[in-house]
């Protein structure tokens, strides 16, 4: 699992008083990008590679509001990894006291620019499978 | 099913050159709100009377990817109804050729300010009551 | 100048209770691409043929707070143009009663996808101007 | 000057391939909580005591483009300060090169929960005022 840490901002409120729900996605993101970036791949490197990962599937399901200035770590977890596509489970964490904020899965597939479903290179591959087996492995904290 | 339309907007797309995942929840949203006006229901009425209706739960599978200025149909279902909690299916359609870009589903309660569940009162439930009847009668288009 | 009317969304409001500032840059935007279309100019096209138009300065002065479901009108009026940048001014105005929400104004350059500053052709530029001439004429209501 | 450092968020960009120009506008809120952080201001607290701050004027120049990824500083200077409102400077600067991307200036009031201008008490007024002299008198960094 591979946690960061951020601060809700103003913007992502709503007038409930609480965090909108679609943000999640976004920090869910963010954990992606964090996961993939611990295993040695970034994103802009991937993209100038050829490849886009488009969302196939996204699941939400909400615990407890987050609220303004809150601070939260988002947790990543992958689940699932071939060549051809990856799944990760997330959990949404408040910073002071561990109160579960939410949790999630999505589930991405690796196209070409043309939309065309294709597969990692080794390369990609293995550095990402490596951390992978580390998670399963329970060498990962 | 209540069906809206809109154009994707230019702030709604990423860098893969195409609308980013999480805007299909705040069209999800934007169904909702129709269908229960459709129901002769007001959010802002609803919140003047003191309920707030906390997502729970969300999904959404994307099946094709939007793109800048297309025009699309947000289609709402219901599909769960009681005094404390409400369920929709969605599917976001490109308006020139019907095909499907995303479908969804959300659950959500209805609580009071201070976040503790309550009930609809008749008189709200009746209405929202009537059209998802009709619904399931299959007397709405 | 060119008119579009919207509702505000549930996700555009903040824990202020009402729209967050920032969401009526995306409404100007919303704007210059209808002014664009009443001039026969689609983004996609322009974006085809080469063109980014990259926004250099952008200002908006808060008259009047918009609330969710507030039906408003975008009113967008071109104040300069070249072959090399835009320039447009905007009010977003309440329906039901024409209160003025925002005024605002932004400039943009048209850059090729390199980031170099680059020139419309006759083509672009003549039915942009046509419909700037019209403003300024007084011949568009 | 009061700094924090982030990091550009996918969702962040749009389809001409860098940061959206209205993400500038909530990267200057984030500033300003950041100020009256710095200053020992809480914004929850100032809303538990009653108030509200509305933008009434924003203001951005954009000079470079954003990327996904970026690691940015934003960079915010209080301009102007009384118990009935501030304004505020800001730059936004990547972080690797020091490249300014964008400079801004926004304004805004004090007012109660139904939006009558109002007065900072002189708790709040003080802390402010003392970050605010120390920037005058050039002891922030």
């Amino acid at each position: 699992m591979i946690a960061i840490s951020d601060r809700v901002r103003f913007v992502e409120t709503d007038l409930m008083g609480v965090v909108h729900h679609a943000n999640y996605l976004r920090w869910f993101e963010m954990g992606r990008v964090a996961y993939l970036r611990a295993a040695g791949v970034e994103l802009n490197e991937l993209m100038a590679a050829g490849y886009v990962f488009p969302i196939t599937e996204v699941q939400c399901k909400y615990k407890n509001s987050a609220k303004f200035d809150d601070e939260f770590e988002i947790q990543t977890t992958m689940t699932d990894f071939s060549k051809a596509k990856m799944a990760f489970s997330y959990a949404v964490v408040r910073k002071n006291d561990g109160l579960v904020l939410a949790v999630g899965k999505t589930q991405n597939v690796f196209t070409n620019m043309a939309g065309k479903i294709t597969r990692l290179t080794d390369e990609y591959y293995n550095k990402i499978d490596s951390l992978y087996g580390q998670e399963r492995s329970g060498t990962t904290k």
